[in-house]
């Protein structure tokens, strides 16, 4: 599969580069070139010094959008609106959201925008048609690039169509140990995102240094 | 620890009353001290044909109260504020909320009261000084009754009482194989009662028959 990672220079998106690299087609975008193309120089020394060197080049974001057949967008809540604003083509992709809307005080909360959601946003900001999913939301973000740490959690996926729903769970159990559960239509995913905050409130509370989530 | 149960008489009333019993002095309270008494009888019923005989009683909803050190509020979301605002005597206890407001359309949706949540409504109705807690919103509902199965799950506790925390974590897991994780102040609750209708839905669109969560 042809995967793009849009913001792909980040905890979460050099982590998911490295874990996706191995069974796709993988770029890692960024809105410059060159922090793109040191990240997937390093992301690729790591990986090859593990033992299983694989293919990754660093484009601009819009290349990783037009690379993928698959495009994940790894970005702050914060950057989501203004970064895909500026690209295009989304309408003939798949695209999936591993973004949280949160905010920090005496403890950590869900923030959505009014639409309800990150991925409900992404919706009213992307051209019709295009196939928004979430997954990977409720993985710590430092477990990502932890590559000795195998990440034996279960992914909600949800989506408006079906058939995205089954290609991006394929793309989340291609990750040793990652189980994907379909969730249904996209309206679901306040609830699979307000599980972020949560999770660092219990391992504040609990003193664990990260928590995730099994379905069962 | 003597736990008081306010609509004892449901599915998940009837299951947490005989997970509960080999373990705390347990009370079934009903609006009709007479449906109660038929409740812990077919209860008691069940237990010595498992070889596992206990004591339960019957009666009122507020003598459920009186009873309790802990109250648990085995009430659906819909009667909790008529059903609480007929007891008395609730800033003694702690008092736990599994309860989840949702709804059903195409999708299982959180469906909060103003307030945020269920437990942060409580929080209102209730005497100031009240310690709720949040506890086993997340189990399926028809896994109590069913005692073959044990409830290998996940339970998050969320409140305002560092105390009351303690002890509601110890009554969890005073039920064989749940485990109990701090999640802090019950402004946390919305983000732990909204996890149930993504389980619903999760169920729902992955074939499987109940659907509960661990931290890990």
């Amino acid at each position: 599969m042809k995967i793009g990672i849009v913001g792909g220079t980040g905890e979460i998106g050099e982590g998911l580069a490295m874990r996706l690299a191995p069974r796709h087609d993988v770029v890692i975008g960024s809105r410059e070139a060159e922090k793109a193309s040191a990240s997937s120089t390093e992301c690729m020394g790591i990986l090859r010094g593990r033992g299983t060197p694989c293919v990754l080049r660093g484009v601009t974001n819009q290349e990783a959008v037009d690379h993928g057949e698959v495009v994940i967008l790894a970005i702050p809540f914060t950057h989501l609106a203004a970064t895909v604003s500026a690209l295009t083509g989304m309408e003939k992709k798949v695209v999936i959201s591993p973004v949280n809307p949160m905010q920090r005080s005496d403890i950590f909360f869900f923030d959505p925008p009014p639409e309800g959601s990150a991925a409900l946003l992404l919706q009213k900001l992307l051209p019709p048609g295009t196939r928004i999913c979430t997954a990977f939301n409720n993985v710590a973000a430092n477990r990502w690039r932890a590559l000795d740490q195998t990440l034996d959690y279960s992914v909600a996926v949800c989506g408006d169509d079906a058939g995205a729903r089954q290609v991006v769970r394929g793309v989340v159990e291609s990750v040793p140990n990652l189980k994907a559960f379909d969730a249904g239509p996209l309206r679901v995913s306040p609830m699979i995102e307000a599980i972020t905050p949560l999770l660092l409130n219990i391992a504040r509370h609990s003193k664990m240094k990260d928590v995730g989530i099994q379905f069962r």
